[in-house]
């Protein structure tokens, strides 16, 4: 009897870590979520645990072994540095002897999410940050945005709450249009008056960039009652996510391939609401070579299907 | 002989707090600067101390005594409430059972540095934030902005240079223009590459929003040199605080007085530079009955001369 062949993705985000195992025809075997495997934020050994866990017992509930895993493709946030990848790498040695490992950023196992384990094409990435990335048929790769809120970002939920935030203050100031957002932003915070925000935005027991990230939805809900305030906010931070997918096409020379999928992936963007409507609006008129999809399956799950077909093409080779 | 007569100016900042005695010719006699007096900050009893000798110092140089204070105006920054006040006016009252004595917001004697102890007009404060607070011949008081960093207010130190650090990646991700700023940013932090930025800015041992400020200057150096991306933000910036100065004197009906002064205070606008000077082109025809001014001393002899002006127009009613 032939020995079964096992096939690995795994998805290390900030706050958790998803393993996929799949069979040589592509059929979800197991899947194990374990916590977060981004290192610089947990410590080495944290992050190994957790990587070991989640595909030790993903492979477990596939029914196989770790012998029979012939391929992994992992995607780890925070792992960008040839020295980041070393170190993954050399854990992975130890925990799969007998497989081939890919080790990526968390951006590519994003875009693989959309285009079912194909490496090609651009994905954009709006969430508490905002990130795109693209890969050619060559394999060169690319990358706009990502610098995280302290350094812009436009497009990111974090900025999107941060101007949610600085609306109502100036509906307040009388410095600028008085909006839905204030009423919206009140009640979300279960506060009473804009003078409270102070409290809240400088409180140090409660800090942090996903905070702000979480008012974001805000502005898709007043802008769908048609606030004008809250439509400009949409209106500017989809403009910025255009721009720098645009910067990815045009860096990686995509812009007369004849289609590019785009894959729409974050809680921002990656389903139908009036923001990625917005941006897919924009698109159609600044990049209409680009074909806007949403994640079909979870990163983990593209992650192992890219492990499936990289080992397919390494053996036609 | 007749008793001398004294009066107090007392300003008190994040970092220091300082105390200045005229006589009744306004006449400087004494000063002494203490720390930080906002009790948000340092709490009640390290403000306390730093209220109390700030103010003996100054009497003491004077050569008067503590009995001799007859009239002191405080502004101190974070002291807004009615119960801020109270607290703060119960140790004036301990100190200085002799003084008539009035406590306000540090905005209000940066004013008064402009207008030398005049309490009307409108005071712009472009610094590590912003805010402009105004007050009309009635004594009714207004502010816009001075929500601080996390809630926005455009056209402060902090903001502009945020925007330096965000244009700076934008350029390195070929979705803004090249900039003159990249260069100027790199030298000011003594790194060699963008990706460094990542580092400086997340580094959890060196935080705090006066090390974004202080890349401010960068915007008006490049922009000095004809970058147009510094220019663009120095203009988005000088309008914001068009925008609010423009609100308060709204707020005040003060659009139709014959002339209003304006006083321009903060590292960013106090003296003449290229930020400015677009503030005041904007100014000019904005708001034609506004005369910018630039402050002519301290705050705290602003306040010690309002301090005078008050005892002197209680005695006359």
């Amino acid at each position: 009897m032939k020995k079964q062949q096992l096939f690995v993705g795994l998805d290390g985000g900030g706050t958790k870590t998803l393993s996929v195992v799949v069979d040589s025809d592509g059929n979800e075997l197991g899947k194990f979520v374990s916590t977060c495997s981004n290192y610089h934020s947990v410590g080495e050994e944290a992050a190994k645990r957790a990587i070991y866990e989640s595909i030790s017992e993903a492979v477990k509930k596939s029914g196989g072994s770790l012998e029979d895993v012939v391929e992994i493709c992992l995607g780890i946030s925070g792992v960008d540095r040839p020295e980041d990848i070393e170190l993954v790498g050399g854990w992975i040695r130890s925990l799969l002897p007998n497989a081939q490992y890919k080790i990526f950023n968390d951006a590519v196992v994003a875009l693989t999410s959309g285009t079912m384990g194909k490496l090609f094409g651009v994905v954009v990435i709006s969430g508490t940050g905002c990130i795109s990335f693209g890969i050619d048929h060559h394999g060169n790769k690319t990358r706009s945005a990502g610098w995280g809120p302290a350094l812009g970002d436009d497009g990111s939920g974090y900025q999107i709450g941060f101007d949610v935030l600085k609306y109502v203050c100036m509906a307040k100031d009388e410095t600028n249009d008085k909006t839905l957002l204030t009423q919206a932003l009140l009640d979300k915070l279960q506060v009473t008056k804009e003078e409270q925000l102070i409290t809240w935005a400088y409180d140090p027991k409660n800090q942090g960039w996903h905070r702000v990230a979480e008012l974001a939805p805000l502005a898709t809900e007043c802008a769908l009652k048609g606030d004008k305030v809250a439509i400009s906010i949409l209106d500017h931070h989809s403009s910025a996510l255009v721009k720098f997918i645009k910067s990815v096409f045009t860096k990686l020379n995509l812009l007369n391939e004849k289609e590019v999928p785009l894959v729409l992936a974050g809680g921002n963007i990656e389903r139908d609401c009036i923001f990625s409507d917005k941006l897919k609006e924009k698109l159609a008129k600044e990049l209409p070579n680009a074909v806007p999809v949403y994640p079909k399956c979870t990163a983990g799950m593209g992650a192992a299907l890219l492990a499936l077909n990289t080992f397919k093409e390494n053996k036609k080779e």
